[in-house]
């Protein structure tokens, strides 16, 4: 047990203290796998440094606020607009992912596009249609949804508009080249269930989804994806769907497109083909070289990128440093991530965080001893099909560069001589 | 593609179209497997319900804020106090898990226990120094911590006092019994690579854990869980840690009573033997039938709650519900989980949620046909060593009514005839 005032009495002065210490930089080098060179050498080594200014006074009291915030000192760990735009409420913001560790997304800074806006929706006012080629069309509440059986699954989310096909500078950081990209754990029932209820009819080939933004946001979906492993969502990380993610209810269509997993769901219209929608037509197409466009490109292919060392980051000095990153794919699990630190030239094998789970973010770790020479660093995912990553070239030589969506380009952060990490493109 | 002006046109006013529709009530339970019974048959099928105000205007922007925040018709899930106290600051608040879906708790409701308070520490101000029987003693900053290789985990945190010997009544709800329960997304630095830093002397058999708050709080750990699977951490959840929740720097000891995961954390002493603090002798030890107390009872055992439907709900009609709780051990993986309907004379296994991960809650759900008279809903969890989750007689009579901490008995919610639920000890 700790005996404040006697420990406090016989304490050095913090100052005092520090400057005892031996600075052990280089030195502590051989003394284990992975040295942490700014460690220091506690003189004398069984005191604490120093007592602190806080451990002198009571703390704050729980409940404050009863919802908590994170600490003041992470003020500017938050989501960050990708464009200014005349409004911005058809408009989007970044995760910051440069800040972030692990797999999920804290629901306050999972990245938002909207069309036109978030609407504040009344739970109880809120209904959902199921209709069109069905046997028995049918209005739930919401207290209908969340009685069916559920289920909840950690499933990443990309806006098929993240990555830059050229408008990057060297400053970007991976919150504005990748931050269109969040992982929630995702609850709700089974959109089979609901359709088995309306009964879909055989001839039923599309499905059309429209949101209850002043958007009427609306994309088609293939039948078979709505029976395959379609939600309909009404909670992320334990709690409901935040405004912005779609409250109270959120189609979610596991590995596709962001778009298309509609927010604020009210509407399913079965049909015998696509609905032809504003928003699979004007846009979410893909411009191709010849200038024909590619429509309904629905899955988000395999992709990776390093968080750490990430544009905007510098490393203090040459020696260890554990690069990470995250890999995911549409098409189920990731199998390997690779990690060049020479621009591509060689690769390794990267660590993959377990439990690896189908089109869910994967944490990936590389331990990387730093020279202090120049190191272009990149990532390379390979996914279950056997699906490997493209370099932004091998990417360009097919698509072109007419293209806004689904660049899923290998990234490249070069680290100068002087620890300064910035974005090549 | 939606045209708004014509789909309002021709729909039909929102309350006569409520009128014309069919209450399908128990016509439909033959319907599908799982018959929301208040789904209403929408007539003529083909146009929405209506179009509700919050489609007729632009919605709030992006960022708003840049860090987000529920809805405002979620204002009542929120952590909620344990027990009134003369101060806040020694106290604990619970998590609602009666509202919950899935297994993440949302960093905002992650539960709390302070014994003086939450310290507001400058990260780049603290350290943490690892001293006693090591061959070098050393001071970390967290830039240190930060710069070792990382992993992240999905591990449940549970107050040793989560849970009543005699106090509850019919009136709590699950956020009361059992509320001192979280689950997060944990990252940091395994404590044996930073040990391995310091050098552990043969003869060290525990370690002292001191946090930077005010109580100093500090409990003594094998050195042997230190080397297992005990973490550093910084993260949790994606963004680092909360200030409730140990803000820059937390001791993680998987599956360990909550109050050893030492916050705030700021010492590491290794010693021959425990330190014998006070948190671990005037508190955190149970007081058996004879007078005696156990003391270094770390590890929960494999315990169970239903969460829905539990105290405070109420079933507005008979017909189809989801039982859905949770499960957790802090010897491992969840095994199996059996659901009672009738006070434990018979039992049903229940799903469970993929992944089922060590020392990580586990959702379990069982699909349930209310017949509208009286139920006692029961679960009862067994983990991967086959431990069985016991009743609460079972272990008042091994254990007596004397202890406070480690009550991991079957939970009984009973579903009175007119839909209510209420808690029965």
């Amino acid at each position: 047990m700790i005996n404040k005032s006697q420990s406090e009495e016989s304490l050095p002065k913090s100052r005092l203290a520090r400057r005892q210490f031996l600075r052990n930089g280089g030195a502590t080098a051989a003394l284990g796998l992975f040295p942490a060179p700014n460690a220091v050498l506690a003189a004398g080594g069984n005191l604490p440094p120093h007592v602190p200014s806080w451990m002198k006074e009571q703390g704050a009291p729980i409940l404050n606020p009863p919802y908590g915030q994170p600490s003041p000192f992470e003020k500017n760990v938050i989501r960050r607009v990708r464009a200014p735009s005349p409004t911005q409420t058809a408009a989007s913001s970044m995760t910051p992912l440069q800040d972030l560790h692990g797999i999920i997304t804290p629901n306050g800074l999972h990245f938002e596009r909207h069309h036109a806006g978030v609407p504040t929706i009344d739970p109880t006012q809120h209904r959902l249609i199921v209709h069109g080629l069905v046997d028995r069309p049918l209005i739930f509440v919401m207290d209908d949804i969340v009685r069916f059986p559920s289920e909840s699954h950690l499933y990443f989310l990309e806006c098929s508009g993240n990555g830059f096909w050229t408008e990057t500078t060297a400053k970007s950081t991976v919150q504005h080249t990748h931050g269109e990209l969040s992982c929630c754990e995702w609850t709700g029932v089974r959109l089979s269930t609901v359709l088995a209820e309306a009964g879909v009819k055989g001839d039923a080939a599309w499905m059309l989804a429209e949101g209850a933004d002043a958007a009427a946001m609306s994309r088609s979906v293939p039948v078979a994806k709505a029976l395959e492993d379609a939600l309909l969502v009404y909670s992320q990380n334990g709690e409901r769907l935040r405004p912005e993610q779609g409250y109270p209810l959120r189609l979610f269509l596991p590995g596709y497109e962001g778009n298309m997993s509609v927010k604020w769901l009210r509407r399913l219209k079965l049909g015998d083909q696509p609905f032809e929608t504003r928003d699979e037509t004007s846009k979410y197409t893909d411009l191709m070289p010849n200038g024909t466009a590619r429509q309904f490109t629905f899955v988000m292919e395999a992709k990776s990128v390093i968080t750490f060392p990430s544009g905007g980051h510098s490393l203090r000095e040459k020696g260890f440093y554990e690069i990470s990153g995250l890999a995911w794919s549409g098409r189920g699990r990731i199998k390997r991530v690779d990690v060049s630190t020479d621009g591509g030239t060689s690769w390794k094998e990267a660590r993959l965080q377990q439990p690896v789970l189908s089109k869910c973010l994967t944490r990936f770790r590389l331990s990387w001893n730093w020279d202090g020479s120049p190191a272009l660093l990149q990532s390379r995912a390979i996914d279950e099909t056997g699906y490997v990553q493209p370099t932004r070239q091998q990417l360009v030589d097919v698509r072109g560069l007419n293209s806004y969506y689904h660049c899923n380009a290998i990234q490249t952060w070069l680290v100068a001589d002087d620890g300064t990490v910035s974005n090549v493109t």
